[in-house]
């Protein structure tokens, strides 16, 4: 059922004041699809936080946790300010320790206060703990509520205490195994331990841990890590190697969502990833200006290169004519060298030092790209303005078309080199720089070819 | 250890012929990253597929399969061409269903035979089953090897069940319960079963399955839903109800992976996703030239709004200074909208009818850009022009920035309502659209605010 119908079952039952029908529907829909319906009622001002606060107290309390969970931080952090300080509680005890994480910092320091207070002095520093890592770090994105064992457990007891601890813990299908200095030792698999003997030690099936990561890295090497390894969770370590926390599959699906989306956005030079249709028209409008006016002013060399050469356009307006084409085409090869260069480096596929490799290749790929090109202008050239004309934007198209391309392909590696996210190296950006560059290229070729006295 | 360290190791190794290192080296080192470093050698050619086949046999065989299946199908393809009949279908018996099918297409029709000959008739008809779905479709990523359980069973008998199966099934996390015509009743995850009364009845601890996707659905809509509703697998279903498969978790990631560099590549008009470093000059040539060709015709449009109006420009040379930047900040809002709108469109938050709506909202953004823009450029048309040439900058940057941020939008929508992938909607397509529109523009204000009389 698509969430827009489920929306509108959701408030017929509303205003008929049917609660348990309610109560029966959102037994009976995904969760994830209630809160989507639910925040879309919320937005359209059709339930109120107090509406859905109540609702939540009808439901169990695994659930009522579970369905929270599913509606955004902005969602939840409204709903959380409806609700006394003793549902809150309850319900922060339950979340995920990422999630109530980030669900407490948001919160008015005065109702945070007032949950910190509630809580055991344990869950209190966890909480402290993990609100203290840098946002884009794996620290921000991990849970601190995993499956710990110890060597000499055998299977059985293992058993027994992944069974104690599967309610409050997020996943138990990976265990880990620490020494006494919560060093982390090896791994085990719910599959592994269902499978072996139950007088078995957990030492004698655990595997080793190749794959790891420093809580100070960051978000993204731990999604790689996850996606490439196939993994179900990853441990996460301090700078003493001790065991401090996992990253589950799930969270490292979200994180390499929003990183695709972020590149996907910076090639299109505007960054931004939260929900379109909600966005408000000045959120939207200070998102995307300053790349906007600092193009604008980008192409002032464009412009300079033409003021320059104003007296040979003066002489041959057809020039003008191949003006938009010779400049976007480079444009256009620079833009698809830029992308595929940003992906193979996002992915590690093409690293810093490949880059003269790959220079050759890219400056061969062009050349034929352009001979190709070349020829269908050239065509062009001679039907609006015969040879001369026809020779100057083939050889002009020749030129830009590898000098776009090398500049596309470059710019994510010195940016990479600089310490700047290679995914800036944007389309618009790319087009600015090839237009200036194709402008006077365009026009020098023409002028030596056309025969001018070198303008001043 | 970084790859190209491990590949300089291996290398090593193999030249001092220390086939015990190597396999102690393997067994210390994640199996992806030993697939990586042996593609890399084999690339090099510093390894041969014999090389890489004979260590394989070395291995125990899970592990054979297991390190088998982090190589490329194209290098999967390459060493099972390599192998003996006896090798290769023991290799394919233990592959999971989806990789194996996908692996077998590729063989040589031959070998492809020889290695069904082989298998019972069971596996040969799953096999066939798998290959005979469309490339895109669930059914060509989904697995058919997946834990089914029966309503009546205890929790004991659904524990001894998984136990025997575990080894030859990808996940036993997640057991499906079905009746006797294979129609989905429920789920039961590993976590329930191991946190049940070993007395209760499978029926009795089952949850409905809400989510499921069916056979010939798109392979993103899996990949969204188990991203969406965190599951680690997502059951499959064909026409009549009856489970066929599941995705997994770490499929879903690929695809949508996949699907993120498709976007990606299609905003920059080039449709590549393999390894960037391996393909031929050749291959990267083919993928790139179609679109550019097609951008240099679509430019003609631009060319013959230039050439419509050139006597605007022989008497106003200075006209041709603000040309790049007017086109290009046209295009640069398109494609900003462009992108913001195909990412809303691909994720479904925002659905085909709310064009309307969206429309309005982006002609206010798009105003206040153009506004804040126009300023800019007025100041410099002051400059170099004068007042009446600031005015038609400005004028002409007003309109082309509103009219760049519709298209840009809109296009998207219409690519979606004609069935084609709104991702199409590149930046180089939005650009070539916003220049001809632009220099029209232009030039009519020009002529308008000049006082010229009409050009023919």
């Amino acid at each position: 059922m698509s969430v827009s119908i489920m929306t509108q079952e959701l408030l017929a039952l509303h205003i008929s004041h049917n609660q348990a029908a309610m109560l029966r529907f959102i037994d009976q829909h995904p969760l994830a699809d209630c809160a989507e319906a639910f925040s879309q009622l919320l937005t359209e001002r059709q339930f109120t936080e107090q509406d859905v606060c109540q609702l939540l107290t009808l439901l169990p309390l695994e659930k009522q946790v579970a369905l929270f969970g599913y509606f955004s931080l902005t969602w939840q952090e409204k709903l959380a300010e409806q609700m006394d300080a003793q549902q809150l509680t309850q319900l922060t005890e339950l979340m995920p320790h990422d999630e109530r994480a980030d669900l407490l910092t948001q919160l008015e320091p005065e109702l945070q206060q007032q949950v910190l207070d509630q809580m055991d002095s344990e869950e209190r520093s966890d909480i402290q703990r993990l609100v203290a890592y840098p946002e884009e770090s794996v620290g921000a994105v991990m849970t601190s509520d995993f499956a710990v064992l110890a060597a000499d457990y055998t299977v059985e007891q293992a058993m027994q205490k992944l069974r104690s601890i599967a309610k409050q813990t997020e996943t138990i299908y990976q265990a880990y195994v620490v020494d006494d200095q919560q060093r982390l030792q090896g791994t085990v698999s719910l599959r592994d331990l269902v499978i072996s003997e139950p007088s078995l030690t957990v030492g004698k099936i655990m595997t080793r841990v190749l794959i790891f990561v420093r809580v100070d890295e960051d978000q993204n090497v731990a999604a790689q890590a996850i996606s490439k390894y196939d993994l179900l969770a990853l441990p996460v370590v301090d700078g003493q190697n001790r065991l401090v926390g996992i990253v589950t599959y799930d969270d490292a699906m979200d994180v390499a969502e929003e990183e695709a989306d972020r590149h996907m956005h910076k090639s299109a030079a505007v960054d931004f990833t939260g929900n379109l249709k909600e966005a408000s028209v000045g959120l939207m409008y200070r998102k995307r200006v300053f790349w906007l006016v600092l193009l604008v002013f980008g192409n002032l060399f464009s412009g300079a290169g033409i003021a320059h050469f104003e007296d040979t356009i003066q002489a041959y307006v057809a020039l003008v004519f191949f003006l938009p084409l010779l400049i976007d085409s480079g444009g256009n090869a620079g833009s698809q060298s830029a992308t595929l260069m940003v992906r193979a480096l996002a992915t590690g596929e093409v690293i810093g030092k490949d880059w003269a490799k790959m220079l050759g290749r890219e400056v061969m790929i062009a050349g034929l790209l352009g001979v190709t090109m070349a020829v269908a202008v050239s065509m062009l050239g001679l039907w609006r303005g015969g040879p001369e004309i026809a020779l100057v934007v083939a050889i002009t198209m020749q030129i830009v078309v590898i000098v776009g391309s090398v500049v596309g392909m470059s710019l994510p590696f010195v940016l990479s080199k600089l310490k700047f996210d290679p995914a800036s190296a944007s389309a618009p950006l790319i087009t600015t720089i090839a237009d200036a560059v194709g402008v006077i290229i365009y026009f020098s070729v023409a002028t030596m070819i056309l025969d001018f006295p070198p303008t001043v």
